[in-house]
Formats: structure tokens, sequence, C-alpha cells
């Protein structure tokens, strides 16, 4: 995919199999300091190579209304303009980003907090105008992630821990979707390791009963997923997650799991933990 | 100096032989668009290994003010209370540094924005309450910086950009003073690479008379500054920062410039720039 090019030509060994663990986090994590204090201490648990990528949280939205910056919604989508764009690289970039390092530094992970501008990890596109104008917010692309670069920090024996942050390569910071890009990296670097993409979230997986936590449904493989859609088991809000899950998948990555931040340890322990979703079940 | 002994045991030669220069700047410059772009492009134009290190500027004293955080100051210091650490955390570590590092990638440098959390390059002390309890302050001693790490992320072809905060290894971030952050990391990298460490602030350099920018005294070794000191021609507010220069050229940092960033561009032309403070001139 991509750039994918570039890193066959270099000196480094592909590493196809190391693990690596891409896992994302969302408000729900950050906004609790306790579930975040156990999510950061089982990531560090996690054997083999490793990315976190985290998305915003309560804090922007506060710090915006205090700045008396007002939100902008056009059709239920948050326009990012400059006064945000500066909120959410202080809040994403900064605050909660250098917080979430300081705390994996004490449990022993190596971690280095980056947007996509540092290390030019991440390169999106300003998304044109059409009928809305979305501001700062950059789309990403097959090219989007630099494999090499990653490569070249993760052999150095750091851990990247990226916020919703990336850069057009002219000098501009742009407001990307954090799922985006932890489903950007774990496609690409899928050609380099063993792949698997972690969405954190508030439910313990894809649920039969969307109100009963224990009708959690354990694996899906695309054939299975056809039929649960068939069957309307998987409710609307869930499809474009899953969607994007098998893209992924068809994409290189080796699986996917939808999960609970708390459970994250269970992975550690060989334990269920989940939805896992991939190719080969 | 302090960690090296762990580097000397590591498989990687030492690079004695490669230049690195740690170039530091203030708010004159970040505060300044103009100035701070014609830097960053004479910043990349440097040959060699580099590392720049940021101060702060307005932008985080207009955003404790515009959120009502009430600037603390004992004896003229300032205290860093856990408000105004988030606000530096959002201003130094977010958005100085991340548009730093989104300007220096479009000029061509492959920066990487940091603070001391950050791969654990820079631990620091909680500044002891004695008299005055200066709040999230860190300390640096001769153990702060990690110089193994540094050379990972550095050979691994990144240039390494700090604001001013660190963090004590046990999860808490803290403000560390840009220039002492700077002179520890010229010390201690001094064992690694040829190291010349470059303060940039408003002045041309160490001027003979304060009042006139042609007086600039192009270069001082240690007994020239003895005389200089002697004609009481070094003026009070000067004797710091020429103290803490000539006790890094002690401890192995090849040399120290002392110059206006606008000169830079001068270096890589090898005209002139600053007041060039060295052992063997």
């Amino acid at each position: 995919m991509g750039r994918i090019d570039k890193v066959s030509s270099q000196d480094q060994p592909v590493d196809t199999n190391k693990s690596l663990y891409i896992v994302k986090i969302g408000g729900n994590v950050i906004d609790n300091s306790e579930n975040l204090h156990n999510f950061l201490k089982d990531f560090t648990a996690l054997d083999g190579f490793k990315i976190l990528v985290h998305g915003g949280g309560k804090v922007a939205t506060q710090l915006s209304e205090t700045l008396g910056i007002e939100p902008k919604l056009v059709d239920g989508r948050r326009i990012t303009d400059i006064e945000t764009l500066r909120v959410v690289t202080m809040v994403y970039g900064g605050l909660i980003n250098k917080n979430i390092v300081a705390q994996l530094q004490r449990f022993g992970t190596n971690a280095i907090g980056l947007t996509g501008a540092d290390g030019d990890f991440i390169r999106a596109k300003k998304r044109p105008v059409k009928t809305i104008d979305y501001g700062f917010v950059g789309d990403l692309d097959e090219d989007s992630i630099n494999p090499q670069n990653l490569k070249n920090l993760i052999g150095a024996g750091f851990t990247p821990v990226f916020c919703a942050l990336t850069h057009d390569g002219e000098g501009q910071l742009l407001n990307t979707n954090a799922d985006t890009i932890a489903s950007a990296l774990a496609v690409t670097l899928s050609d380099l390791y063993k792949t698997t993409l972690i969405y954190c979230f508030e439910k313990k997986g894809v649920l039969k009963d969307i109100n009963d936590e224990e009708s959690l449904i354990q694996d899906i493989d695309p054939q299975r997923y056809e039929e649960l859609k068939a069957q309307q088991i998987i409710h609307s809000g869930m499809l474009p997650k899953l969607d994007n899950a098998f893209t992924a998948i068809a994409c290189g990555v080796t699986s996917v799991i939808i999960g609970n931040s708390n459970d994250l340890g269970k992975l550690k322990d060989n334990k269920p933990f989940g939805t896992l979703l991939s190719n080969n079940k």
C-alpha cells in the first residue's frame, strides 16, 4: 500500500513475523482517570510492538467553551475553524498526549507522543470544500502513512502514541479522525508486522442485543458478517465500524478486535477479549 | 557525565567526530512569525545532527489571563501551580511545539516534537520546598539526560525539538527552564558528538557596550572572560549566561555561541555569528 514500495528498498529486514498491536482509545477512557490508569497498565503489559492512538475527550470542548469558541456543526459534523484547531492542538497534542506519555513512562513503556507532523509519520490532505467547508480537517489516503520512518522509530525502541492530528507537509496541522488514523496505520504497517488493530469503546464488543452486555459475539468472519447483517442483528451504528474493520482485514491487517478498554488485560492472559474480526476463523 | 556510562557498554559506535548543534530559542523568536519562519529555514540549512530547544512566549501568559489564572510570582520567580502546568503543557508541548515541527517538516527537517517525558529523554526532580514552593518545577542533574535513547532517536534520522517540559519518571510532567535543558543536553551529548551549543537571544551577542550592537565581542576564551569581568565590561545580566556557558565548555561542550536568531544563517556560510565561547581560542 502506498509508501510501502519505498520500504522494500531499505536495508533493514522486514519483521512480518513480529507482532504489532495498534490500540485506539476514545474519550470514554481519556475522561476517566481510573479507567485510563488501568488501561495504560494493561497496554504496557502487552507483548510485542505497540502503537497507541487516542481521540479527544471532554477537555477540548470544555476549553473551547471557556474561551468562548462556539462549537460549529454543519449537518451534525464538527467544523474545525482556526480557533478550534488551536484548541485541539493544545489539548490533543499537548495536555492529553503528554500526560499519557508521562503515565506510560511510569509504567515502563518507552512512549513517545506524536502528531502526524512529527517524523512526517502521517501526511493528510485538507478536505476539499464541496457543499460543506470542514475547515482544518485532514483526510488520509493510501500514501498518508510513512512506514519507513515509523519502522525506524519503533525499531529504535520507542512506542508511538498518536493524537488525532496530522499535517499537510506544507506547515499546516490538520484535525483527523482517530479511528481513521488507527486503521490507516494498521493497513500500511501490516506489510511490515503481523498487525492487530484494537478499537476500544464503551461496550464489551459487538453485541447481539445492544442492551445486553452478556450477548457478546466473540468472533466474526466475513461470511458471518454477511449473515449478521442479513438477520439485522448488527445495528446501524456498528455498520461503519465493522465495514472499516473488514476493509482493513482485506488490506492485510491480521485481525481487528472491538472491545472495552477495561478488558484489554485479558489479551495478555490469552482470555477472550471483545469481538475478534478476522478472515480465517 | 551521569548516564553516559550506560552508553559505553552499548553496541553502537560513538560518533564524536560527528557534529551536533543544540540551538535554543526563546519567546522573542517564537512570538514573531516572520522571525520564526526565517530562523527555522536557517536551522534546516545547518549541516550535521541538530536539536532545537524552545522556550515559551506570550501565548502561555495570554491563555492564562484568558482562563483567569493569576500569574504567581514569589521573589520575582514564577510559581508553576497545577493550573499553570496544564496551560504550559498545552501551549509549550502542544501549540508551539507542534507548529514548529510542522514548519520544520515543510522546510525538510525531519523534526519530532518532544517533552522530556517522551522517550524518557529528560528526567527531572521536582524542586524541593525550602522557603519557596515553586510548584511543578523540575531541576536537572547530571543523570537527567538519557544519552542512549537520544542517540537512538537521532541515529534513526530524526531531529528532536524539545519544549521546556520534563517529567519525574513517576507520571508527573514538570516545567523546566529551556536554557537549562539546552545546556544539560549539550553537556551529556558532548561525550557522543562534537557539540556546539547556540543560545539565540535578542542581541547580536556579547557586547562591549550594551547600547551599541556594533560593539560585538566575537570570541571569548576563559582567560579573556576573566579579563572582561575584571574590567567590568561584561555586565551583571550576562554573567549567569556566560558562567553557564563556560561550565558547559569545561564539561566537554566544544563551543557555545550566543547570538541573534536572525543571524543563524551566517553559520552555514562560515561567517562570524554572535559571540563564540570556547577553550582553544
